[in-house]
């Protein structure tokens, strides 16, 4: 599949997973796919733990449950009523939990590109993220990226040691399909903004 | 080109850029792969501002170039005598400059997916980086993210508005080649290590 393909049939899956397991060489070309992104003065700061015990996937959707009745709560009735029949994960059908983490630390202490912006670090670890994403997309599995967890609740989950925090939680697995439009469009959540909205020219135009 | 090829190719360009200017049909094309990124919420915090003034980009420069002596004189003997002879940047030779910004409070303050993780929107503004770094390598352009510079000063130069931070400058031009081996392994700075150390079974392992 093309690169632009790629871009354009992305989706973040939630209901789409057939139930069936990732194959363990799928699953290989995409961590390799994540593990040859670019990282700020090549730190490769990203660690990778497949989740695929049942009980464990069980434990985190539950965690997951409760968060998003969490972000319910908060929500005035217009926006609960439109929340309320969106799917925000597939942990257990997935089958396939992968926790992407960050470690600081790796690569001493002289990082090259990151002394005047320190979050570099953690954006090596997103663009990894994204190769594992599109990746699947051209593989026709599907990945849903689940953020309705608190760190230290799946921190605790996947064993990390002190200093390496989880950025992402992602379900991993073969899909029926994948939706032409993303859900927050369909169930009328957010629409995007045209393009030209997000140009500007040589300064930032408030108009533009 | 193939999603996989397009990641394998894929280099953070310096010494590259063949000094012509990108055409504004494949600078559209890589915008808009860009803005198609999925973002948390669908709120697509991300905006670009287009540089092209050479004025403007010979003062960018200038400021860079003070920001890779103040890193150098950090170094220690051996890693300031690796770092010498690295490009860190194309800003002016590439003729273009993108930078990419993140604007927290777009989408109000009901963002579906960032009420436990703040960072996600930030998130979202690298996987529309990664989107168009993707693109560019399909279409034999290059892309180098330059990080050497202070945040405040970059977002005065862009005239960013209060609340819009910069994330990233892109330099971005056609290029006469593409290198096979990343800069910082061809220059000895740092090797990368092997998959099979950042690959994880159920829960992080300290020995993997």
């Amino acid at each position: 599949m093309s690169v632009f393909e790629a871009i354009g049939r992305r989706r973040d899956v939630r209901a789409e997973f057939s139930g069936a397991l990732i194959d363990d060489a799928t699953l290989e070309r995409l961590l390799a796919a994540a593990h040859s992104a670019p990282s700020v003065g090549n730190s490769q700061p990203w660690d990778f733990i497949v989740v695929q015990d049942p009980n464990r996937l069980r434990e985190f959707a539950i965690h997951v449950s409760g968060q998003r009745q969490k972000f319910a709560d908060t929500l005035p009735d217009e926006r609960a009523r439109t929340f309320d029949p969106i799917k925000i994960d597939g942990i257990v059908e997935s089958g396939t939990g992968i926790v992407v983490t960050y470690n600081h630390g790796r690569g001493g202490p002289h990082i090259l590109g990151r002394h005047t912006i320190g979050e570099t670090g953690l954006y090596s670890v997103i663009l990894a993220i994204s190769n594992l994403w599109l990746a699947a997309t051209a593989l026709g599995v599907g990945v849903g990226w689940v953020s309705f967890y608190e760190e230290d609740y799946l921190a605790e989950l996947a064993g990390l040691p002190e200093g390496i925090r989880p950025v992402a939680y992602l379900c991993v697995g073969p899909v029926k399909q994948l939706q032409t439009t993303p859900d927050l469009e369909r169930f009328g959540w957010r629409t995007g903004r045209p393009l030209s909205s997000a140009v500007h020219r040589e300064r930032f135009s408030s108009t533009a």
